[in-house]
């Protein structure tokens, strides 16, 4: 464990990922409310919503409201995620700020329902959004792979695959003339355990040694901070992670939906370990309990329940 | 991580960790159809009750009955828990097998909650079993340390005093021309991080190097399988959970009471990391399915909702 970061940086998904598992209905006022209340915390990035299609996730349909809605303090980026052209003009017309990303799937059943084409026309969508960044002048910023250790619909996935489709991703950015400043290895689904995550690691770091990765864990099985905890002894300094572990993806295919690991829990680790986030614990625990209030059920953040042991 | 042990036990805590906390009434045909549910999984070692006072736990009241109860299978312990002289006794008298153990607390005010009585009328106490134990003819087996890692009373304890109480413990037991097969640092209350699970037991070690180690770890704050991780990368090789995660101590003075690290998500970690315990987490499942059941809550454990990730 020696080769632990110093300091990582924790990025909020909590809105973006949480609202679009809950019912319809939530107030935009209400969506804002923790927005705001998490930029109190020292977070820097803060994902806000999606501008995703309201047909198929009506709980974001309010994409630009929020973004209009948010009291923004300096210093904070509040960004929306999208997943397509139309989704990235939705974006570039909102108040929010961009970070233009790339994606690829490992699993290509996951690619199908979770992006409506398969692994190879979702390598295509790729070069248009890069072409969309370049003529908007923007820079690329970060490259996704979905469901890097697994998925419900085809189970355990190659590293050989996750790799492969890895490399056509940065392929297609260095024929753009760009690369992707954090690669994201993302465990959609939760399945991830903590040798897969060094090993995947391992050997993505073996392949593109200068490359700076990101992690997006997932806790569906409880192993979402032993993950984390491989990933900090692999050196990794990125990570999102979810207010109170709020959220989970609609179209994950399995049977508990979860969200990424929470914020309050995974800044407290670190904190107590000696690793510096830059966060408030005490204030994101207030906030992990907000998003309780908001949602309306118990979220499965174990902190803002537990509290933290006195300092004698 | 190179460190993993490739094999590891699990010693189950659930029906005594878990049956202390929840309302009294489970019926006692509950209680030993979740024992019997376990012995299908594997399990080598399952702790089914406590001989403690009636009067302050009237949950484990039963404890003799179950003893009684319980169809054994060959080649597993059943064992009962007893903090003093007079839980020996009835321990002795039960058909439950026998595990004598001494024990310690880091934490002087959880000794005087949860033992009656504060550090070093606790080791005068283990003095008296120990002589029990020899009358007996009995060997003993291991010595448990009590909130090393801190508690909520108390908060951070030192590693110092930890490593003092435990050399006080293993001194008596010297004295009485005895030692313990292993060494359990507990973390009680749910107070560790997996850096400081590294760090004791590396002080621990350094100090011992021949001993035997184990965890007894809480997840009151959903570090539990990280901090498990810490200790199978320091070579531990014996760990209590309970089944679903039930469980908790009535007198840690914690919030939010929180049970072992669930059996079958640990479990479960340790077979996709390559590391054998012999168990089916799948039989594992059907028993945190069964325990939720009899305690008609949710309980913590992941693994029985998320099930498993197929594989291709």
């Amino acid at each position: 464990m020696s080769d632990l970061p110093r300091s990582i940086e924790i990025h909020e998904e909590g809105p973006r990922e949480g609202f679009q598992l809950e019912p319809v209905g939530i107030p935009t006022t209400e969506k804002v409310r923790l927005i705001e209340a998490l930029a109190e915390a020292g977070l820097r990035y803060i994902a806000c919503t999606s501008f995703v299609d309201p047909q198929r996730v009506p709980q974001m349909a309010d994409a630009l409201e929020i973004a209009h809605g948010v009291r923004r303090r300096p210093g904070i980026r509040y960004t929306g995620m999208w997943l397509n052209e139309k989704g990235f003009d939705r974006a570039l017309a909102s108040t929010l700020d961009l970070a233009p990303n790339v994606v690829a799937s490992a699993s290509n059943e996951f690619s199908i329902r979770n992006n409506n084409c398969d692994a190879s026309a979702l390598l295509a969508r790729q070069a248009r959004l890069l072409d969309r960044y370049a003529q908007a002048g923007l820079d690329l910023e970060a490259a996704h792979v979905f469901t890097a250790f697994g998925c419900y619909f085809e189970g355990d996935i190659p590293a050989e695959t996750c790799l492969g489709r890895l490399e056509a991703l940065l392929r297609l950015c260095a024929e753009h003339g760009t690369s992707p400043k954090t690669v994201y290895l993302c465990d959609t689904i939760g399945a991830a355990n903590p040798e897969q995550v060094r090993r995947l690691l391992g050997a993505v770091r073996e392949r593109w040694p200068e490359q700076a990765l990101g992690l997006h864990l997932h806790d569906t099985r409880g192993m979402g901070l032993a993950n984390a905890l491989a990933g900090l002894q692999m050196g990794v300094r990125v990570f999102d992670s979810s207010c109170g572990g709020m959220g989970g993806c609609p179209f994950a295919g399995h049977r508990s939906a979860s969200g990424n690991i929470s914020t309050e829990d995974f800044a407290l680790m670190c904190e107590e370990m000696g690793i510096e986030t830059g966060l408030d614990v005490d204030v994101l625990i207030e906030c992990a309990k907000l998003a309780e209030e908001i949602v309306g059920r118990p979220l499965p953040g174990r902190a803002m329940r537990a509290g933290r042991v006195p300092h004698a």
